[in-house]
């Protein structure tokens, strides 16, 4: 396996001002690609520091990640240390210079010398494109051994990592003649990690051997991870390709999607291979629901939008509920959730309508209906439906569970519906 | 100051399965009372490596605190590693392993042997009580250094950390040469890194000496943190006032807020004091405005709600906005921003309407109206005005980025009429 370190840089994170996301999502995107990760370290933006780390990481690693410290500020000097360690020079890489020019003028901010120092990089080093921020990625071969150096804003670093480095980490990965671990993800949800662990107790105890299996739960269902080892990289493809299929077989109906894709990107491949449209009418999640609806890119194909219905007075006068269910049930209800999205669906003229209406916390809980109480409805051609959650007693954690629930309800429908077409 | 070194141990943070928390906020805990973390590293649970790493991180740091492996499994190995590293051996503690019969009494656990080890710590380390866990922290003094460890499950962590470990870490720390650090956040909106450093630069060269100063940019803004020096912390605490006078002189108008909060929580206050309400008319953002203005707990204060006009249809037919504005001058213009700023305000009886229109891409920009090209309008009692604002060119950097400069705009607003009306 191609031993791998990440190296954060940077003192926020020292001063436990951030948390360092940035090592742990590098290290589950290597690492899903067979490499071992050996070590996850952190200094400060101090020269000999980062020279000595630079130094001791390689000695136990055959790849070495950097985050951080690429800024255009003072206080952002990995580049000059990186060029220092490795002995090159710092160059003008023309493409990236256009690229700052553009953006700056179609920004219309002055582009400072600060920023056209951004398009310096090692000579030797190849550029690894931002498609995000102003400082480019980098990847310098050093006696053998590779090093990427990314910026640390996380979404950069991110995008970096899944769009430009991967290939060529997955290339490095496949290279290295030894042994092999990969793991793939099956993201499922509405059952509860005990219960799945029984469906798959046949995998646990006839199909895993060297190979692993973890479940990881999370707001939005359980992560079930598989790590399937080979003497060979090949063979560790092999053997993912036994056990998936197995795990398949026995909660394929639970399993919502593969690998990182969100449940939002699940459901809009649905919407637009159906050709259905969709509203939302959302309450305690104040537009959460369409936000994460609309994260796909080309989400007008089937978003057509919504409404936020906050206060019960624009659930009645702007959306149309009924004074009487708000006065009689309350706003949390399934009442209100049920007409919420029947109203929505008429009004935007939507094959589908879903409706969000429950208590977010921290206040606002009752014995009867207690912070996290939760109604979601569903509204389409056939009628609407409405079912009730608990999803947590944490503000943001109720906020997030929900529309990830109301998501996963839709999914479900759509999928059934797709099956009967059939 | 106390050079402190954190080291978390656990495969689980390798792989990425898990966030390192812990090594955060333990960081956070200890740089609160005046320790330098200088390096922070995580490691597998491997014998030599962990010895290994035990000394480096000991050669530059007074204080070592150790986080992971202290579980009852096989895998969990810090407790004998760090027993052998300090030539020690383990013994039983009477005390804990009483609290673990009780404990596993009241629960009808039977105590099994793996249990009953956790018992055992090194002779000469001071056992730190863990209120939660069935797993002590340990204090071991080696050669006039310190080494503290503890579970690494969170709660754990932080209970033994809080509770037990930090009076002691002070004591050290007290004790330590009285030098002392302190920090503070601005979070500015409004401008690039680069342009606030060469505003910011006379600080920079004449105000900082021993203190440093750090821009950390994001969607929301660029975060400037000042790290006051002082050989005490008087000292210090008359070091941050000076330079946070000259700063707050320099960018004062670009300061949004201070330390952590959000510019949502900002603008809920200004709301609530000023007695105001707010809708919002979201496009290309798709409901993210209204879910970070709800993220505030309490904002049915002032959130009313909003209308989420995702298809040109839905804004003209459900919101109000005329056709002939969106055939002449296209979705994604001034004429429309106002309208949909103030249909929502008046459909949904609100002092200020807020709108966004935009292309958040990866498609539907034009060279007239590239991705990233933004409309924000704000209606209120005076009429509406609207901005054109580029917001980057990554589809999920233009909506966090729109939907944080909507807010900061109306944060603007606020604050003209509240200084007008003195």
């Amino acid at each position: 396996m191609l031993k791998t370190s990440i190296l954060a840089i940077g003192d926020e994170i020292l001063i436990g001002q951030i948390v360092n996301t940035n090592s742990q999502r590098i290290a589950e995107i290597v690492t899903a690609v067979g490499c071992k990760v050996v070590k996850i370290s952190t200094i400060g933006d101090e020269h000999t520091n980062i020279i000595k780390e630079l130094d001791d990481l390689l000695n136990i690693s055959d790849l070495l990640i950097i985050t951080g410290g690429l800024g255009p500020t003072h206080d952002d000097i990995t580049k000059q240390v990186l060029c220092d360690y490795v002995s090159d020079t710092l160059v003008e890489n023309a493409e990236w210079m256009q690229k700052l020019i553009k953006q700056f003028e179609h920004r219309n901010i002055p582009l400072v010398p600060c920023n056209r120092e951004q398009a310096l990089i090692p000579s030797r080093s190849q550029l690894l494109f931002n498609r995000i921020g102003t400082a480019p990625g980098m990847l310098i071969e050093h006696k053998g051994k590779h090093i990427i150096s990314t910026p640390g804003v996380p979404q950069e670093t991110i995008a970096i990592m899944n769009e430009v480095a991967l290939p060529i980490i997955s290339e490095f990965a496949k290279n290295s003649k030894s042994e092999a671990v990969i793991y793939k993800n099956f993201r499922t949800s509405g059952v509860p990690e005990s219960v799945l662990a029984d469906m798959l107790a046949e995998v646990d105890l006839k199909f895993l051997d060297k190979s692993s299996m973890a479940y990881l739960p999370n707001f939005a269902g359980v992560k079930l991870r598989i790590g399937a080892y080979g003497s060979t990289y090949a063979e560790a493809e092999k053997e993912m390709e036994r056990i998936s299929s197995k795990v398949i077989q026995l909660v394929g109906k639970h399993i919502i999607c593969e690998g990182e894709e969100s449940f939002a990107s699940v459901l809009g491949k649905l919407l637009k291979s159906s050709n259905k449209t969709l509203a939302v009418a959302e309450s305690c999640t104040g537009g959460l629901l369409g936000g994460e609806i609309t994260s796909v890119a080309g989400s007008s194909a089937f978003f057509l939008g919504g409404m936020l219905t906050y206060s019960n007075e624009i659930k009645i006068h702007n959306l149309g509920v009924k004074p009487e269910t708000i006065n009689k049930f309350g706003a949390v209800s399934r009442e209100c959730a049920e007409e919420m999205a029947a109203r929505v669906r008429e009004k935007f003229r939507a094959d589908y309508g879903i409706s969000i209406t429950g208590i977010a916390g921290p206040d606002g809980g009752t014995d009867e209906k207690p912070v996290g109480t939760v109604w979601i409805g569903i509204a389409d051609s056939n009628g609407v439906t409405a079912e009730m959650k608990n999803c947590g007693n944490a503000r943001e954690m109720v906020r997030d569970r929900t529309i990830q629930t109301a998501i996963v309800m839709l999914i479900n429908k759509l999928r059934l519906s797709l099956n009967k077409g059939k």
